[in-house]
C-alpha cells in the first residue's frame, strides 16, 4: 500500500502541498447509491477551516470543496470519489527568509535529510493543510455508517485540555461544544481557556492539548483480529495527524494504576442486550468494539511556529538562529478536533467493511 | 492486506492459538544471504517464555522454534521464512468450566459476538500466546537491521511502571534489565514492585505496567509521510499487542504541559553533524526518524483473569458470576517488554526496505 | 502486499521449498462456521499428487495436508488456517552434479542473478511443488463459495491441448475427465495423447499442454474495475503458475479475428433473467462476471527438464552442456489442471467477499 | 489495496468518468529530484489521444495533462504527484436514446447488476477514456527507470495483428512504426491494414488487434517469486486494459507446440556476460527478468460500438434492439498501443522499486 494511501476496503488517498495549487484526495471503495454532495462536505470543511478566530492562523482559505468523478445524478456509483480543495490564501513569501534554516519541532530537517529536496513554502507536504483532505473524506465515512449501521452512527469529539487546564468532566455538555472557539464542553473551562490561550499568543508562544473523540451507537463485532485491530488501526489514525505525540483509548494511561477488579467492565443483561457497567475499555475488547461508545483521546504538541528565538541549524551545516514567522495557530490542537473525529469516523467504515466481507451485514 | 499481516516489505502473518497444536508465522521479504539460524531466534523468545519467575504464568512452554523454509546453508535465501513454535502444555481443561461465561476485561465476549464461534481455551487466538510470534518475527527484524545498517542498530527496553510504582530515571542503568525478573532499569524501585506484585499475586489481583523500548542508532530518514509515518506505525504496532490502551512517542502526553520554546528540540552542529539539544521528539518529526533515539512507550491494562469473583453474562444470555482460573501473569505487563522491542525492531526494519525502494540504501 | 501472499480479503501466504522439511500456506480472510477438516482438502491434493501415472514425475509424495490453525471443532473460527505439508521424497542427490549449472528454461539463472543464492535442491522456491499449497488454499476457497452463494458454484478443469494435438471440442465430456490420466474430456484424444506422451518421454523429451478450467453457476457481478478486474486477477493469478506463458478468457486471441457483430454476445430474456445468446466474453464483462461460465485458457510451456544435453553456463562463468536428471513431468501441464482450478476458485471466493465488502451478499 | 490504485511500491490510483468534469491519477512513490514537468507526460498523451486519424474516435480531445502537487522547481519531491486531464468534448447527448439499453460486449449491465447505478454517458468509468490516465502514469514509470537503471529502458510497442492480418516478422522495423497511424513496424502491411480498416469503418463494423509490446535494457533480476512474478503482474496489467481478452509472454500459446529442446533457451557467455541463444522465454524465468528483451502481446476484441442493429435487453428486463451511436475507434486496439507500453513501464518501475527495497539498487 502506497505511503499515501489510508484505509484498506474504504480507502483515501491524499496529495498537495500546502502552498500548491490545490490539495485533494481520492475516495476510493464507497458502497453505491449513497446520496452525496458538496453539501454534505463543505459544513465539515467549514468547522476545521483557518481563519475563523484569533485562536487559529489567520490564512483566509474557504476550503472550497469539488467532487470531480464518483457521483452521478446526487448519488455515489461505487467508483473512486475525486475530491479537490484549491489554495487562495498562500503567502509563499513569508516561507522566503527562513528556507534554508530548519525550523526546530517541525519536520524540515527530517524531510530535507530523507528526500533531499523540500518544497520549504508553508510546510509543503508536511503542512497540517493535509488534514483538510481527511476530513474531506471523514464526511463521505459517515455516509456509509450511516448508510449501512442501522440507525446511524454518531461521531464528535471534543477539546479536554489545553496546556496544563484541562476540563471538568462533571460539567461535559456536548451542546456546549459549539458555543465556544475551542470545541470545549465544559463552559466554564472555555472562558478559562480564552484568558489563557489570549496570554499565549501575545507572548509568541504555544501550547498543547488533549482531544477526545468518540463514537456512539457502534455496532458489536468491529475490528480485525490481530494486526487490523481496531485500536490498533485507531492508534495508527490520530497519531498520524500532525503534530500528535501520544493516543490512548478508554482508561488508557491511567488503567495501568487500577486493579484488576476495577478496570475490567462487568457485564449484565439489559432487555435481552449485553450491558456493560463501566467502560474502561473504551468501547474495544480483543480489538473488537464492544458496541459501548469508542473513546479515543490524543495529544497534540505545542505549535512549534513560536515568536521566541529558537537556535537551529542550517541546510549548510551552519549554527543559526530562527523566529518563525507565517500565520500559525497557537494552539495547533484546536483545529484537531474535526480532524480527529474524521480518521474515527473512517477507520470504523472501513472496518465495517471489512466486517461486511467476512462476516457480513448488520441489522435487519 | 489480511488481518493477521503485520509489515508492508517486511511482513510476517501469523497463525495458531492458545491451546491448538502449534503456533508460527510465515517472514516475507527479507533480504537474501543474512546469516540466519534457529539460534539467531531462541534467546529473545526464551526472553518472553513464560514460567520463568513466580511473577509470570506458571505454563511451562518451552517454545522451540523451528526453521520451516527460506533458509539455506545458514543463509536466508530471500523467501519466506516459515517459523513454528509447538504447543506443549496447554491446560485446556483449565477452561472448561467457564467455556460459555464472557469473563470481564478479555475479548470472550468480543470474539463471539463478532464469529459467531470462539475457541475458548485460554483464549483461543486471542491469548498472549500468540505474541511468541512477534518475538520470533523480531529476531529476524534485528538481522534485517543489522545487515543494512552500518554500524547496527540497537533495540531494547524496560518496564518504567508497575500499578503506581514508576522507576526513577536518574537511576536508570541498562545493565540492571537483566538482573531482575521485571526488565527494571532501577534496582531499587525493582525490589519494591518485588514486594508489591507479591502482594498483588497472593490477593489473586492484577495490575498494569508502562514499558519503555527504545532504539539507538536509528538512521535519519525512516518513515513514510503522511499516512505511512514512523510514529503512525508504532502506534498501531504497540497497541496491537494484547491488554495495550495506550502509546506515547518522546514526550507523550507530557507535552501537553510544555510551551512551544520547551518542546521543539532545538539543534546545533557537531562535528560536521546535527546535533538536537534534547530529545522530546522521542527521534520522530513529521513522521521520519531524526537519527536520535526513538523513544516509545506504552500501557498495558491490569491482566483480566483475577480470583474475585466478577459479575457477567453467559453465551445464552443469562446473567451470572466467574472466577478465572487457569494460569495467568498477575502483571502482563512483564511480559510485554520483548514484545514492544520485537515489534519496534520489525516497524523499523520494514520502514527501512520501504526507504531503501524509494530513496537508496545508507551509506557504505 | 508481500510477494508471497495471494488475494486480498482472502489471502494465502505461502511458503517452503521443494526440499526442505515441509511445504504450507496461511489461508487468511475465511469467514467463521464453515465445516472444514483435512478431508476437505485432502482429495484435491490427491488430484495433483505426483506419482500417478507414468505420465508425471516418479517422485512419491503422500501429500498429507494438516490443519495446524484456525479450525475449533471442526468449523472455522474466522482466524487464520495454517496448512502444512511435510515432504517426504526429496533425493536432493539428484541434483548434486548440476548444483553449479544453470538449467535452461528453469529460474536457476535468475534466481541466482537476483538472490545472490539459491536452493538449488530441485528447483527450491521456484519448483512446481509450491504448487500444492496453491491446490489446498483453493479447496478452502470451494468451501466458501458454496457457504456464500446459494446453489455453490461449481469450478473444473480440463486439458485441451498436448502439444500439436487439440481435443475435439464437439466430444467434450466432463465425465470423461476422471477416466484418463490427463483430465481429458475427449475420450478418443486422451488415447492419442497416450501414445503420443509415451513418444515424448522415451524420447527423454517434452511438451506443452492448454489448460481450460471453467467456473459455473457464478453470481454476476463479481470483479472490480478497474485495476482488480475479475480478469486481470485471473490472469495474473494462471499467470503466475510455474510454466505458465500464455492467459486468454472466452474467445481469448481467437477473437481478434472476429468482427464487433460476431464478438459481442447478444442477450435475451429468460424468465425474467438475462440471458445471453454466446459466450465469447468468457463470461466477463468490463471486468466483472456476467452469470455466464467464467472459461480461462492458460498455455504451459514444455517442461525444462529434459535428457537431451543443453548449452548452458555455471555460475562461475564457464560454458558447459547440461542433461537434467531428477524425476520430472513429460508435460507438466497435466498437473496444472488442479491448480488452474484452485486458482480460479480462490480468484473467486476472495472477489466474492470484497463484492460483500462494497455492494452486499447474494440471495435470500 | 482499493481497486482504483495499480502498483504496490509506485503506484497510481486513477479517477474519473468518461463525460465528467475531468480525469486524473495520483502518482506515489517516486523517488525524489527526478526532473518532472507537463512536458514529460504529454508527449505520451499525445501519442494516445483521440482523433488524431479517420481510424480512431472522432472525440477530439487536448488531453492537456495538469501537475497538480508532488514537483516543486521542476523536481520530484517524493510525495504524491496528483495529475488532472479536463474532459472537453463530452458529447453526452449521443447516450441518451440507449441510456435504458444494455450495448452488448459492453460493461454495461455488469455495471447496473453490481452497482445497481450506473453514469451511461460514453461509458462511465468503464470507458476506454480512463487509459489516458495509464499513459500519463506511465511517463512518469518511465522517468524513473531511467534515473534507476544505467543507462535506461526502453519500452516500446506496436500493432502487430489487425482482425485477420498479421505482419510479417520479417519486416519489422522499429522507424516504421511513428510513419503510420497504426503504430505498424511493418510498412507493406500498414498499407493492407488502410484498405481493410477503411472497409471495416465503412461497413460500421470493427475489428480485433493485437498489440506487442517490448521493453529493451532491463535489468536481471526484476520480478518477486512467487505471487509477485514479474510476468504475472504484466498479465493482469493488460488483461485490466479495456477490451483485452488475451496476454502472452515471448512464445507464449506457440511454445505448447514446441518440444522442451526447442522451448529452453540455451546459454552461452559474451565477454563475462551470460548470452542467451534465443527468447522463447520473453525475458522472464521463474517470474524474474532474465535481462532479455521482455516481451509481451495481447489481444483486443473488436470494438463493441458498432452500426449493426444487435439484439439486447433493457435495464426493465424488455427485449429491444440496439444501434451503438457515439464516436468510436474501428479498432480500439490501435489506441491500445501507448497503453501497453505505459503499463509495461509501470510494472517494471514498481518492480524495480520492490527489488531497491529486498535487493538494492543496480549499477555504479
Amino acid at each position: 500500500m502506497a505511503a499515501n494511501t489510508f484505509g484498506r476496503l474504504l480507502a483515501f488517498t491524499g496529495w498537495g502541498e500546502s502552498h500548491g495549487p490545490a490539495i485533494g484526495c481520492v475516495v476510493d471503495g464507497s458502497p453505491p447509491s449513497l446520496a452525496l454532495s458538496e453539501s454534505d462536505i463543505q459544513p465539515w470543511l467549514d468547522r476545521r477551516r483557518p481563519g475563523t478566530s484569533r485562536f487559529t492562523t489567520q490564512r483566509r482559505e474557504p476550503d472550497t470543496v469539488r467532487i470531480l468523478s464518483g457521483v452521478f445524478e446526487g448519488k455515489t456509483t461505487g467508483h473512486p470519489i475525486s475530491l479537490m480543495i484549491e489554495n487562495e490564501d498562500a503567502r509563499s513569501k513569508d516561507y522566503v527568509d527562513n528556507a534554508g534554516k530548519y525550523r526546530p519541532g517541525h519536520a524540515d530537517y527530517t524531510y530535507d535529510a530523507k528526500y533531499g529536496i523540500r518544497d520549504h513554502r508553508g510546510g509543503g507536504r508536511a503542512s497540517a493543510r493535509e488534514t483538510a483532505v481527511r476530513v474531506a473524506a471523514g464526511a463521505i465515512a459517515r455516509k456509509v455508517l450511516d448508510a449501512l449501521v442501522p440507525g446511524g452512527v454518531t461521531v464528535r469529539g471534543a477539546l479536554v485540555q489545553v496546556g496544563p487546564h484541562a476540563i471538568d468532566r462533571a460539567r461535559w455538555d456536548w451542546t456546549a461544544v459549539d458555543e465556544n472557539p475551542f470545541w470545549c464542553p465544559d463552559r466554564e473551562t472555555a472562558k478559562l481557556w480564552e484568558d489563557y490561550l489570549d496570554g499565549v499568543r501575545k507572548a509568541g508562544s504555544s501550547c498543547g492539548a488533549v482531544i477526545e473523540v468518540v463514537a456512539e451507537s457502534v455496532p458489536v463485532g468491529l475490528g480485525e483480529p490481530v494486526y487490523g485491530k481496531l485500536d490498533a488501526e485507531l492508534a495508527a489514525a490520530m497519531m498520524s495527524i500532525n503534530a500528535v505525540k501520544a493516543v490512548e483509548i478508554g482508561a488508557g494511561f491511567a488503567a495501568v494504576v487500577l486493579s484488576g477488579e476495577d478496570n475490567a467492565d462487568e457485564m449484565r443483561m439489559d432487555n435481552g442486550k449485553v450491558l456493560f457497567m463501566s467502560n474502561k475499555a473504551g468501547g474495544i475488547l480483543g480489538g473488537i468494539s464492544t458496541g459501548q461508545d469508542i473513546v479515543v483521546r490524543f495529544a497534540v504538541k505545542p505549535t512549534s511556529s513560536i515568536l521566541t528565538p529558537r537556535r537551529t541549524v542550517t541546510r549548510d551545516g551552519a549554527e543559526d538562529e530562527i523566529v518563525t514567522r507565517g500565520r500559525h495557530d497557537p494552539c495547533v490542537g484546536i483545529r484537531a478536533v474535526p480532524v480527529g473525529e474524521a480518521m474515527l469516523a473512517f477507520v470504523l467504515a472501513d472496518q465495517l467493511l471489512r466486517h461486511r466481507a467476512q462476516i457480513g451485514g448488520f441489522g435487519a
